[in-house]
C-alpha cells in the first residue's frame, strides 16, 4: 500500500462524461493558481508518463475490447503510476493536487457495469492504492442532457461514452451513492446551473475545507 | 475468478532468459502437431490482442519505467485478457494450450525484484486468473551462460534482460525453488544440454501425462 505525505491537499471531480467535471477541474485550479498557490492539475486515467499510455489502452478501441475485470486491472496500474509518480511527490511538497477522476470513477463505473464487480474493485484499491481524495466534487447533471454535451465533443475517446444513455443513467446513480455513502468526503455539486455558479460553489467549498485544515 | 474448461491440456514453458524455453515450446508443439492434435502455441505477456498491446508497455522502455506493483497489475491484466480470449476458448474446445511463459514468470521475477511482494502476486493471481497449468516445464541452466544467449539475440523486448547477472541468478534460484514447492505440477528440465536431448525429455514426459490423463 502506498503511503500518504502529511502535506498537500488532494481534490478529485467525479462526474458522468459531460457533466462539466473538467471544465471546473481546470477553474478551481486557475483560481488556486492566481490566489498563489502551489497546483498540480491532472487526471485519470493518466496523470503521468506511464499512466498516459495505459490511458491509450482504456479509452481507444470497441467498447468490449476489454473484460470488466482486466479494465479494473488496467486503471489500477495507470492509478499506481500516477499516484507514484505525480501524485504523491506533489503533496510531499505541500501541493494542491486536483485530480479529474480518480477511484470513484472505477467504483461508479464497475458497479454500473456489474455490480458482482465491487468486491474485486475494493480489494485492489486496498491493496495498491490504500489513499483517497480529502475532498471528492461531483458534478452532478441530467445524464441525456451530459451525454449531449459528451457526444458533441468527439474526441477520439469516446469508449466509454459509446456505451450509451441507460449505461449513463446507472452512473449518475452510483455517483449519487457514493456521496450519500462518504457525505465526510464528499461533496454533490448541480452542474445544471451555468458554469461560474458552479465554480463559485467549488471555490468556496475548497476555502472552507482549507480553513478547517489550517 | 475463472472457471477452467474440464477439457483440454494446459502446458507451461519457464526459466530464464536464453534458458531455451521458447524453442522447447514450438518443438513441442510442432510435435505434437504432426500427431495430429489440436495445438495452441502461445506466450507471455501476450497470447491475444489486448494482451500483446500490453506487452509492449512492458517489455520496450527503461527498466525503472514501472514501479514492481504497477508491473504484477500490468501482468495480470494481461493474463486475464489472454485467458479470456485464448487460453479458456482453446481448452474448452479440447486443445492442447503451450504457453512460453505464464504466472510462474511473475512469481518468480517479483519474488526475485522484492520478496515481500509476493502476496500481492498470490492474491491477484486467486483473485483474477485462479488457474494453473497442468504440466509445467522449467527449462533449468546457467544464468550466466544463458544470459550470454539472450543479449546476443537483442530482439528490441529487452527490458528485463538488461537487469543484469545477479538477477538473472535470482530468478534461476527463485525457478528451482518452485519446483520444489509445487512437483505436482512442475518438472525440472536441464536445459545445458543439446536441444534435441531437450526436446525428447519435454516430448515424453508431456505423453507420459496425456496417457496418465486418459
Amino acid at each position: 500500500m502506498l503511503q500518504r505525505p502529511q502535506t498537500g491537499i488532494f481534490l478529485t471531480f467525479e462526474g458522468i462524461d459531460g457533466s462539466g467535471k473538467s471544465t471546473q477541474a481546470r477553474a478551481l485550479a486557475a483560481s488556486l493558481l492566481a490566489q498563489g498557490h502551489d497546483v498540480v492539475l491532472t487526471r485519470e486515467p493518466g496523470g503521468s508518463t506511464g499512466a498516459e499510455a495505459i490511458r491509450r489502452l482504456l479509452v481507444e478501441g470497441a467498447a468490449d475490447r476489454w473484460s470488466p475485470e482486466t479494465e479494473i486491472l488496467l486503471f489500477n496500474a495507470a492509478r499506481r503510476d500516477h499516484m507514484e509518480k505525480t501524485v504523491l511527490p506533489a503533496l510531499a511538497r505541500g501541493a494542491i493536487v486536483i485530480s479529474d477522476r480518480f477511484a470513484d470513477s472505477t467504483r461508479v463505473y464497475q458497479g454500473a457495469a456489474r455490480a458482482s464487480l465491487r468486491p474485486l474493485v475494493d480489494s485492489l484499491h486496498d491493496m495498491v492504492i490504500g489513499i483517497d481524495p480529502d475532498l471528492t466534487f461531483i458534478i452532478d447533471m441530467d445524464a441525456r442532457a451530459a451525454l449531449a454535451r459528451g457526444l458533441a465533443r468527439k474526441s477520439g475517446e469516446d469508449r466509454f461514452e459509446d456505451m450509451g444513455a441507460v449505461f449513463q443513467e446507472a452512473l449518475r446513480a452510483g455517483f449519487l451513492d457514493l456521496a450519500h455513502m462518504a457525505p465526510d468526503r464528499v461533496l454533490l455539486i448541480d452542474g445544471a446551473r451555468d458554469m461560474g455558479a458552479v465554480s463559485a460553489d467549488v471555490l468556496a467549498a475548497t476555502r472552507t475545507f482549507m480553513s478547517a485544515r489550517r
